[in-house]
């Protein structure tokens, strides 16, 4: 059986995503659980490795086990062991051939931005918050040209990534709710801090420390020194898998 | 000098509003950071003592001091110095005879329940969550017995409340979003867990644990056992209080 599940969590507390020996971790706090309803070691396999604070609204998992168990027992199970900044929210039974991340043929990223002097004290754990003004308008002209296929090596920071850096956005979209500004980037897949040092980079020209006509440079230098800073990482949530 | 400020919090951490001596309260933080600003003890004034673990968007406190200082400089440092689950998000100079709870006219609570089987790990502190079905029609027709003056001694958890318990209830509102319904109180004044037990019974009824047309007998019993069991902390939040 091939058990494909859809996951929510509030990275706040955890190491990330996958798992580590010393740490905490969503995937290492999922398999406990599941080693434990099926009594022998499970090893599950995610769509994306958030990092350590990043959160998840849709993350997607599979597993394969020989047991046949209903979807609802698991799920019960799951959500029952599970502590409360993690939850399932589905499970359902996927065709063998079916791979979390293999399969996968996009993700949807959300970048929270509060731009205000005053904390919001209910979602301080999911925002980044900015004094000052922000130039939003510099923002959205800046973002259209990380648009399509480029080579992202300027937006990785990962040195020593040896794979072809090549991506496609398929597109930013700007929501303002009141003080908040979600940045939602969707795209065929993202290198390792790629949505991070974007929305950095954005948040530079927002502030009117860089101009938005420079970004093709910085792409084209392919060089992360050139692109601006990494931005926090607890802004931002991986809302959903493309398959 | 009589500064009124309007104060955020996410009660979680917090033994609630008043100030306590071996414990951590929403107060006792804001006096600390105002006596550490003027060099000399301050006192401060809420307008609702709110419970350990209840929230507030618009607790209202007021204090007096000899300094006549900037509003906006007392704004900053409060929130340089206040941990980052209060938050002062206003303040201004008023009339001397302002009184924070003295002279509040009425209040405004939220209670936020989520209907669901699943957690929502994002909200988890300030919703109360509940699995099966709930009757909300019914639950919308108890809460009009609610509505007016009455004596609510039956929905007090102070045994040795001496003063009178009549209190009016401007209006009981159901919001839903999804699967969350949020019930919104206003009154010219509530007793202590009033709204916690109110919520309590309007669930019981929603669970078809009790019947609708119980509530006047309730009202009238003037009886807390008669009435259902208090809803938990989490899901209540002070929204605003009307001079």
């Amino acid at each position: 059986m091939n058990y494909k599940m859809e996951i929510q969590y509030d990275g706040t507390k955890y190491h990330g995503w996958q798992r580590l020996e010393k740490f905490e971790t969503v995937q290492g706090k999922i398999e406990d659980v599941l080693t434990k309803l099926f009594g022998h070691k499970i090893e599950i396999h995610g769509a994306g490795r958030t990092d350590a604070g990043v959160h998840a609204k849709g993350q997607i998992a599979n597993f394969k086990v020989n047991e046949d168990k209903k979807e609802e027992e698991i799920l019960a199970y799951l959500n029952k062991y599970l502590p409360d900044d993690i939850a399932v929210t589905k499970i359902s039974r996927v065709d063998d051939r079916f791979h979390s991340r293999l399969s996968a043929k996009g993700k949807i990223y959300s970048y929270r931005i509060l731009n205000s002097d005053i904390e919001d004290v209910f979602n301080r754990r999911f925002v980044y918050r900015i004094s000052g003004e922000l130039y939003i308008k510099e923002m959205e002209k800046a973002a259209e040209y990380f648009i399509g296929e480029h080579n992202f090596k300027a937006f990785c920071s990962n040195k020593h990534f040896k794979k072809s850096a090549v991506r496609e956005i398929y597109s930013i979209d700007f929501v303002k709710h009141g003080d908040e500004i979600e940045l939602i980037f969707s795209g065929n897949g993202f290198l390792y801090n790629m949505v991070r040092i974007i929305t950095g980079t954005l948040i530079e020209v927002g502030q009117g420390r860089r101009k938005a006509e420079e970004i093709p440079n910085i792409i084209l230098s392919q060089k992360r020194e050139m692109a601006g800073e990494t931005a926090p990482a607890k802004g931002l949530c991986l809302m959903r898998v493309l398959y």
